[in-house]
């Protein structure tokens, strides 16, 4: 982003957004490399796990009307799992490396927060993805625990998947 | 299980089982110590997760026509995450203590086998079903971590779900 770009805002996604979303997901299930979702990954399946409702929430971090990133929220499981909260991140391949992950998952920790969450959960964190690994470390989320193997690394093979958790104080 | 009563099979699953299922799916929906369910849990939701197609399937342990337990065997993420399976497993409450579990998990570690998984992963085991627990041990499965808190038990509060993993040789 240049100087003179505008600043960057996490706000409520509408579905105004969808058209700037949908190639970011795209991009990431044709790359493979951190999350697990088919390489041709349908787009209204895309958009029914990207753009959620209530319980659940999408926010978008944008600087003036260019989408920058995108982050769901909200119930990992239902019924008596619904108190521990989990999210999910993208970031445009040409946002990278300017803070727009951690605005994102700033939010997210916020969101779960101020909605009574207890915690928060991530399943599935690529080990290799060190970036995200670093940023969620930093943010206080503790591995819990690896499945070895347990996700095809376009380029590194088998790695493991990181289940992370953060408590939240109450 | 009377002297008399018919074996015990595990088959396939087939359209008509759905009768004999939904009461079972629906009494641990109501009981909430064992699966993550809404307690109201709706029957096209419930049919959805327990008749699968494939590249998953479902198998019935029944005695005769008396449907005993089921389970739903597969892929536990899509993509990159699709060597790895994962399976679900329901007793009906008059038919516990009497291996049909054992059965069914057996049945499940060989399908996966079968097809050529490197392991199978269990994502949300109660730490205070300890049958489960001791089942899944006995059958070589290993605790990769616990999320703490993560299940409200309707008597013994919060408890932690194990994530769990068996590799598979191949």
């Amino acid at each position: 982003m240049s100087a003179d770009a505008p600043a960057v805002v996490v706000r409520p996604a509408t579905l105004d957004d969808w058209p700037q979303i949908w190639p970011v997901v795209r991009a990431v299930a044709r790359a493979g490399d951190t999350y697990a979702y088919e390489p041709d990954l349908d787009e209204a399946e895309a958009r029914a796990a990207w753009l959620v409702a209530p319980p659940r929430a999408t926010a978008v971090a944008v600087s003036g009307h260019r989408l920058l990133g995108v982050a769901t929220m909200g119930p990992n499981r239902p019924g008596p799992g619904g108190h521990v909260g989990t999210a999910s991140f993208l970031v445009a391949r040409n946002a990278r490396g300017r803070g727009v992950g951690r605005l994102l998952a700033e939010h997210a920790v916020a969101w779960h927060r101020e909605h009574g969450y207890r915690g928060i959960q991530f399943n599935a964190v690529v080990e290799t993805n060190t970036a995200a690994v670093r940023l969620w470390s930093d943010l206080g989320f503790v591995v819990v625990g690896t499945v070895p193997g347990a996700f095809r690394h376009p380029t590194r093979g088998y790695v493991g998947l990181h289940v992370m958790y953060l408590p939240l104080d109450r």
